[in-house]
């Protein structure tokens, strides 16, 4: 496969400049390094924090962003195992971790000090050709679409992680707040598949509507409900098993606290700058909950979410649009005017 | 044995009203009940709680307090199984439940809707004869001192299974906040009979002796350290693997989620009226923390905590006085002024 | 409601002897106790094991037999709370148990060593009024068929207990061995509600299509296939996660060691007096595979796996006959001739 | 730090040839191996099978066996990430594994379809300069004897796994099966370190005394007990809640199907060729055990493992002999007569 020297890609240099779609060189993988031709990237509302660098959290510049890559391997370092020219691979926010330390020894790599992020410490899917570790870059199988695909790798590893968090049985009641979004309609697909049974909260009928499409036994409008807590308690006769909070609204997160049922899990994995959930102590003995943050995935995770999607259980609707569009997406999502999940593709 | 009519016993009517000891009627066991012959009571925070009607449950009215209590059994009920006339029994803060319920069913049974509170909802310790449900009175062994067995059939008891909240394994590090208190310094013991290593967390030099001559393996002061967090993660070697908040202190609970490590888990334990833990949604997201409510242990933590205690490994230094002196430890304790554990001898 | 003093039952009075319809006298519940109704009772082949008397465990003779009653509550005593008259109940396996050991403590109520059992040692369900303990009765809501309800008092339960005991995710194959039979048909139900891929093992092409129409994605036909082991690895892309032995088949067993994954679970479900299964240990430990044993479900498994058959997932397709005609099916059992789930109509 | 061209070995051509002590090249890491300059190695019964080559797994001819080395790195290649020359490093029987499977990305990486084993399918510790991954090489802290530290690198991190995989809690019953040998000796101690109460049991009064002197609260001798089960049961009231088979008598394993409490689990970790254990179903199912089999630890385990050795909780009581002196240890394994544990020092 002959791989050329200069590729397309986005890149902006300070935070908040110029999002740039031209011609850069194409990076060289390290001895444990893929190089992966982008197909097709998903955006994510991450790629924005980066972008405005709002974050606690360092970000490389110049930056190419994106962690939703889909796409062939057509090179590999020398010390790269398992893998083969042309295989399908993933572009995934954990591009790489140190593999040494007690996080990464025990599945936690995603908590690995020395994390390398795609699209935030390393340069990531928003060009047609980016480099990642090869034992953390995600396989994907041969029968998928990999437009399709894209945002699973980040999206729906997510929600997934998230949902596996929660520590739920089959024929418990998970609550999704904020369910008809792309987080959340991704959420809706995976509980289901995992035999949950799902709440899922949202403002509006046309988002019931859309939700109970997907599998949810239950909708929750927060637009025609007075009493949210009461609601999901009587829906779910005692309250949620578990509480994916998808929305990153802090009054959502709060709520969630009081109607998830005793014992039960709260999980928290949107990543709003600055929020932050208030939990009442008493309330939070006698009723024993948990409050849990859940990241991303980590390798099996990812593995798990991905065989999901091949086995056809989780469909995610996207628009596509040409990589060179990609700074008109950002102004969407700067507008909040995001509605369901935007992919690009690196040819256009 | 001869069971009389009469029995000494401290009595209150109103909120914040006398403390009244004196004659009271000795309770009559329902089938499913023991009557225990209490000859020890130890006095919890929870009995100010109680007395002062504070916390946002409801309260029997007249009562009497107590949930310590250690005795012998001198009658039980038609439909008792599995206890003889002159056991050991204990009169513990769950006095009964529906055994019905999903909470019950699951070994959950403090989080029982019906659960049955001595020393709140049902008359306790701090009187002669007590009742107990038959299938919810601790067993005591017939080797212990029941003075000293007493406080933990509540201290010990919700400690231990704070612990076991937690979630650690043998090795890892506990920060105990609050450690040289009455629950710190079994706190400190219990985990230290579990494998793990202590950081204990109080303020004065004297306390840091005390809480190392339990087991604690690291102290940290807080009123001789500026950054706490900093040096319980330096102590620790990245972070507590686990917290037990003994202390009710907004800050310290605040603090622990700060300096819990990454993946760990911060148990509240306490029952502070009104307190509230602010938890940092980025934070526990990326770090991927737990934060826990803990209540009382059911009833196999309490026969584990129990036989910790009885195989001594658990030593709990008390104070004994007579019952007819419990007010003036009610004003000590609303005058914060309790140092260990006093123990009520109700022969007195 | 008015009881009568006498009422139908098959009840036999010696291991082997006659199964006689005859009319004896009604129970009266103890104070622990509910007085059912038994409108119908499912047959199973441990009722078989009771009457011959082949199982290392005492029964009580003479003995009413049958542990898959489904009735309505008609009396109760004086110490049963949460239930009322009129409401759904069953009588299953487990009857009663101490409630206070260790074992009942932790929801092992199955492993008590003083567990009274329905149609063994405590008279069953193959009459038309029987008692059992109000703690451990199933609760059954009111929407369902009482007679399709009754198989999932006891092989519902068993089936779906075995599969939590295999502790899968959903995603992960489950091998079901003995796949078309009564057990076996209700495990592949209960496997995809728990979202688990079933591969399914039995002989004869029309058993094949038998089990994919409940929702099996592969088949193994033993009587087609050379080997067996190799087959499964083959469909499960490496050996199934979990395998539940419903088939008592030593051999059968033997395999599932074979073919279970590395790191995988093989659970022992069935009853077979005196089998034994052979692990190889040096394989069991390269390859870190668990065996279980799984008896039957707690009070909380029941009140699930019924939860399960209400929502409509599992159905179970009975042949209902009347209780006086019980001693035939005990003829077929023997013979082995049993296809399906018989159930017997106390009123007939 | 130089490193020579040639080194002492102990090689062997073919199963069952000569063990010849003699110089061989000093190997060149791979990118992704250290060199460790092994300063002492363990001797292991597992050398033993793999020069007879009685284990139905291929080995490597001509072979360095040893797979307990700890040494000092003296080189790494260069895709090495968190290692410094003069860093104490340990060579395990895991040498390394594909990083990429199932079972490497959830922790199982011991149970690699491509594990890379020590002595066994990669040369060994049986020299004086050994290559390992980087990612798999054991950490050592500064502060620990190097000859010491050997034996924990494959005994003591396979007995630690074996005790965690028994999945007990602090204050309950394991019994070691074979106690007082190496790895018997080393599970007393981690056991007591976890908060176990251990019954071990090997036969003879002199190993009574020194199993007490490691920690066991019971010894059942074997020798003049007649019902080793009973006994068992006896002692821990009702069964052992766990049990590490250290013992590879099959009639010791057997029974450690019968003394095991219900609900417990046995564990499997010794490897003899052609061992079975049989367990008998009705009994396993009514009491609802497990068994296990147990493999050598994964990266966390053994990092654990080393964290209790190096904090001093665990002895090792060792012989210290000149690599040169090898044949003889073999020798001796092979007539049964190795008592305690055999340390080379690859100098002499």
């Amino acid at each position: 496969m002959s791989i050329p020297q200069t590729q397309k890609a986005v890149i902006f240099e300070t935070h908040g400049g110029p999002l740039q779609y031209t011609d850069i060189p194409v990076p060289v993988p390290k001895p444990n390094e893929l190089l992966i031709n982008v197909k097709y990237s998903g955006v994510c509302h991450t790629d924005l924090h980066a972008w405005k660098g709002d974050w606690p959290l360092d970000v490389k510049l110049p930056l190419v962003g994106g962690h939703e890559g889909a796409g062939v391997v057509v090179a590999k370092g020398e010390n790269v195992q398992g893998w083969e020219i042309g295989d399908y691979a993933g572009v995934k926010w954990l591009n790489g971790s140190c593999l040494n330390c007690e996080y990464c020894q025990n599945t936690n790599e995603s908590n690995c000090a020395d994390a390398d992020l795609s699209g935030y410490t390393h340069d990531g899917s928003f060009q047609q050709y980016a480099t990642a570790d090869a034992v953390h870059a995600a396989r994907i199988p041969k029968n998928v679409d990999l437009a399709e695909a894209a945002p699973i790798l980040c999206a729906g590893i997510t929600v997934y992680k998230a949902l596996k968090t929660a520590e739920l049985s089959a024929g418990q009641w998970v609550a999704i707040s904020g369910a008809a979004g792309g987080l959340g309609s991704l959420a809706i697909q995976y509980a289901k598949a995992m035999g949950y049974r799902v709440v899922a909260i949202d403002g509006g009928a046309d988002k019931g509507e859309f939700v109970k499409s997907l599998g949810a036994e239950a909708f929750v409008d927060f637009l025609a409900t007075k009493d949210i807590v009461a609601e999901v308690k009587k829906v779910t006769n005692g309250g949620a098993h578990g509480v994916v909070n998808v929305s990153v609204s802090e009054k959502a997160m709060d709520q969630s606290c009081e109607y998830v049922r005793p014992t039960g899990t709260v999980v928290l994995v949107g990543l709003p700058a600055g929020s932050k959930v208030t939990v009442p102590v008493f309330d939070a003995v006698t009723r024993s909950i948990k409050v849990k943050g859940s990241y991303v995935g980590n390798r099996a995770d990812s593995a798990e979410a991905i065989d999901f999607f091949a086995r056809g259980l989780i469909k995610c609707p996207i628009k596509v649009v040409g990589l060179s569009e990609l700074s008109n997406i950002y102004d969407l999502m700067q507008q909040g005017k995001i509605l369901g999940r935007y992919v690009v593709d690196t040819s256009k």
